[in-house]
């Protein structure tokens, strides 16, 4: 089977964390080829940002339609995710929607710990809109300017170590994300140093999509996930105006 | 004061109701501009669809920048809204948000008339959003393919009325509202006809928005309606990236 | 237009604040008519003060029905508000309703600042009534004893800062609330030393009124804010038991 | 012991079967004295009549204080209930509360039934404000003027059995819950012929205030429930005033 | 009328504690029988424990069906009750459900008091099944391995009445309840020093009982707490066997 | 690796259905091994007897820890799931946890079918008990007696495709969750014939926990889900009591 994971953002080096945990969770005979967006921003941290993430998101999922089993959109707050889910036929995860099912079949409570302050509250409304807020114990972040987006693991493991084990003794969290993918990876590096189950977004995205891909639920023809519906349209990128214009033929 | 109504989408006879509703609606002094889509489909009913109007949304809200006191997302289900409330300095209102408020005030639960089957989801996922969504009495559709997005309420006005009947008569409704810009103005048409009062989302919307710009209330500088961080970013139309790029000035 | 609005509390030193932010507020055109109720205590902290309150500012929308085309019910907590909507056909906001509205317009989630922490439970109630706790990041309060119910701002200005920042900083208020009458006005004086925009209820509720009177909503006659149904009644003053007696036939 | 329950409506009819169930429901050895309001509605339906009602409560309980061991609001949705626990020092009952906390131990989901169906929304809004909304199946009500508020249970005993039927059968009820005083007794007439638990809220409310009063909590002298703080007051009847200006010394 | 008290955990020592808070709670003529579970654990804190605490006090009330009025669970968590409602036809109520329902009617929130941290989870988890996770101010823990659990009160009275100074200063609890059977009988020693109502499970539930025995509740015949339908079934204690198989015929 | 598959019930019949939907389902090198509870009922419709079967599956659980990496309890419902995540260090799941994972990641709503009226009761508490309640469209059920566990698929396969229509058409279902042990497979059938996803518990379960095991989460050494603590207990099953009264040493 084959994958294709879309960063949502404009950072090569996240492109590389996330190439390489995915590469590290997938099963033996998974294809993976990570895709980086053509424009947005270097990482996505607000609601705006997001919606530019989604929308390129959602360009390049329609521009390589036909060349994969199912999608991952690789940014924590899965920008763009329910509208893919719309437009496409084959199964489609995020880094949130596959960590909150991982945390929620490890334990009944977990935190979040993010990679600044000002991405809580994008955060926190992601997990809401999968009505899991009341099993969210916290959201902890580090709280000073980033050095570089594509070394925060190594710049601040100690800090983040210690914001993992807050959560737990302080907060009562029984399962610990990681979240964002600039992060990809981390959890493998520290659960050992943890007291509780450490969810990594990116190995929760692929081992979920891998499930979901042999599970081959059939695209919805009725309900709120079937394709949108036929009508005009103008200005759109050339794929995804294909997309919308006929009916779908399935998968690769 | 001046008004941007973005249509976020690309239908002119939609943002001609649109501009005649939000006229009959201003206070003497209030200049309405009405600005369509570039890009995007003719209307509004899906996940996927939002994404499109709300990136597209955002890019108008951007190019006009400084032209304006307050903007109104003409679309219910505010495509883009909360992104483009962090992105300016001045107020920003939806059609839904507006909606909501303006019957929260009115009564204690509310239900929706909508345009289409198909959009009853993605409506309710909106006032999820607003955490209203247990004031919602019910949404109630027109359930037949339409015939002209422009006419819709010329030609289902009186199906549209037994609608309105049945969330009042058997599903509790204190309040109506009238959803989607389509219906834009049918409010006024049809209130002496019906037993609860009836929320236009553009009457609405224009009526709050002139509010808050009396109220002047200051642009965030902490907390997540602060303008997103400046970042690296690319290939983001010039409008965007200007105002991604730099401090934010204030209005008009 | 002319606005009534009533003080549920005997303190004229509150009723002249609330007078002088609501006048500051208003449109030109609108006119301003303060009452204070004849009987209560001098400002409401707890639920059986809201009561006796509430039927207070009842007899008083009563008592002066016929000569306003609006009522603001002036405290915090809105005492009788939803009761005083059914009996009366012209729009009824209260300070908590139009303060919450307003903030749920500027941000997600928002904090109220209080004159004493006894109020704390009474506002926390009424915020659940408007199915909104799940947005209220925090209710902070002054802890002493008041010197004087008209001069609180004066007395403890500095302190009210202090907790203004406190709930953006540590509580993720993207707006706050200065609650209660006794603050009325306070916003305007401290909006330009605060992060996040701030809202004050007197001038919400002047604003939001004056655009309901314009969107002049319909009576209900059916649902759960028609007038009282006709029925037997004992010992009401007499303004009261003519408004239940009889057909409403409308505002000024 | 000595029961004070009060009628918040000024039938002397319903007080009569008030009356009858609690003296059928007291223990040997519990005096039960049963007050009519001096003035307000002869049943209260709506949020407007509760606020009378609440008010006309709250003097009967302050004019009669010392003369009792606990109180009984003894009308369906507790109106004035919560300030009153906060005025007097022994303990206060409501036959929605007492309803509510005998029917969730009886069984998980619980509907009502009712006299009128402009009674439904005050009684959800009830329902909702102990937060035990989510386990109310539904409320169901008679749907005809009622003849004569001292007669319903003979008038509809037919409808009122259909009507329980009904929110077994339909609604997933595990309990019933006979709502209003007009009601008080019926469910001690139908109770073999119904398949589920059957609630009386004057039965329940008696049961629960004798095991209250038996467990003798303290008054409390911190948080919510103390006596509200003594300040200027003005035209309050002179019991309520006594009891507003003065530390409590303790019931009968 | 005759109590059966079952005490889900092994600890005789513990036995005795609910054994004399049970006398002191219980009205003349109520008779208590104290049962110990005969296999389990010592006092249970986790889910694990409450399985097997639940299944072992429903084998209890099997084996004794026949002999009581009503049944008490007797340790905080109610293990077992729901399933022992669906299988008699007497009142069954536990420490927690008639704790919150007591709680509930002295307050509005409420915080737990408990012996150890792991505890904590298992009760929120308890109260949520209640639906009144809402009201819930706190839950706070002694936090040292305990000494004895025959001796907790004696061993630590200091320190709980700290946590409890700290749930009404820091928490805003207006009532709170000491949760676990170790603890019963405690609260009637401390309640004098104490600034709220304090609620004792052992107390509460007898009380509770007491009254749901003189309301004499109809078995259910329909919805969800009839007696489980009868179907083959294996390796059963004979009494629980028994019980299944066939219909109920009252009480003793 | 090795999954062992827990029937709580006593009915081989179900077994075999489970047998050969967990060995259709599962990856090449899987091995499946499928355990029958010795002690119990024919099949789990009641809070009763889920009770008898949770403990039925811990002990069974217990018996064979050592010999599997990963568990999984083979009932809607999730008899016993949460005490058994506590008890052993490899992972389990549930057939209802495991659905309702993989329905969120296909549809924003979704429905339940079961097989029996009563059932229906039982399973929302356990979607309660996941928080995702509010996502749950509906459950529609079976309401005629079965004629034989072993063969429900067969004998009601019209009714049951009806239900899932209704279920969409009606309810608003996203994706359609087939209930219970006695329709394992069900889904595999008649997908092709159904305009939405249709998930099936057992297939879900065994994706899922191939994934989790592939993940190899750390079992807990703080907060919630850590090993019960050591602590006198008596009369358990030598497997239990062995688990119990020592460190656990690693899966298989």
């Amino acid at each position: 089977m084959k994958i294709l994971v879309i960063n949502p953002n404009i950072s090569d080096s996240v492109s590389a964390l996330i190439q390489a945990e995915a590469q590290r969770s997938a099963s033996p005979g998974t294809e993976i080829e990570v895709a980086t967006a053509p424009f947005g921003v270097a990482y996505i941290e607000t609601r705006f940002e997001a919606l530019v993430g989604g929308y390129a998101t959602a360009c390049l999922a329609a521009e390589r339609y036909g060349s994969y089993d199912g999608v991952v959109v690789a940014a924590f707050g899965d920008p763009g995710l329910q509208g893919i889910k719309e437009l496409i036929d084959v199964p489609a995860v995020g880094l949130t929607e596959s960590s909150l099912m991982t945390a929620a079949t490890l334990g009944q409570r977990f935190s979040i710990i993010a990679i600044s302050p000002r991405i809580k509250a994008w955060y926190r409304e992601t997990v809401e809109r999968s009505h899991l807020a009341s099993r969210l114990a916290s959201i902890r972040a580090l709280d000073e300017p980033l050095r570089d987006i594509g070394s925060v693991q190594q710049d601040y493991s100690e800090r983040l170590k210690v914001l993992c084990n807050q959560v737990v003794d302080d907060d009562g969290a029984d399962v610990i994300i990681i979240a964002g993918a600039p992060l990809a990876g981390l959890a493998r590096e520290i659960r050992d140093e943890l007291p509780v189950p450490i969810v990594d977004g990116v190995a929760s995205a692929i081992t979920q999509l891998e499930g979901l891909i042999r599970l081959a639920p059939k695209k919805a023809s009725k309900g709120s996930f079937t394709q949108p519906p036929v009508k005009p349209n103008r200005g759109l990128p050339e794929p995804l105006e294909r997309l919308l214009g006929r009916e779908l033929s399935g998968g690769r």
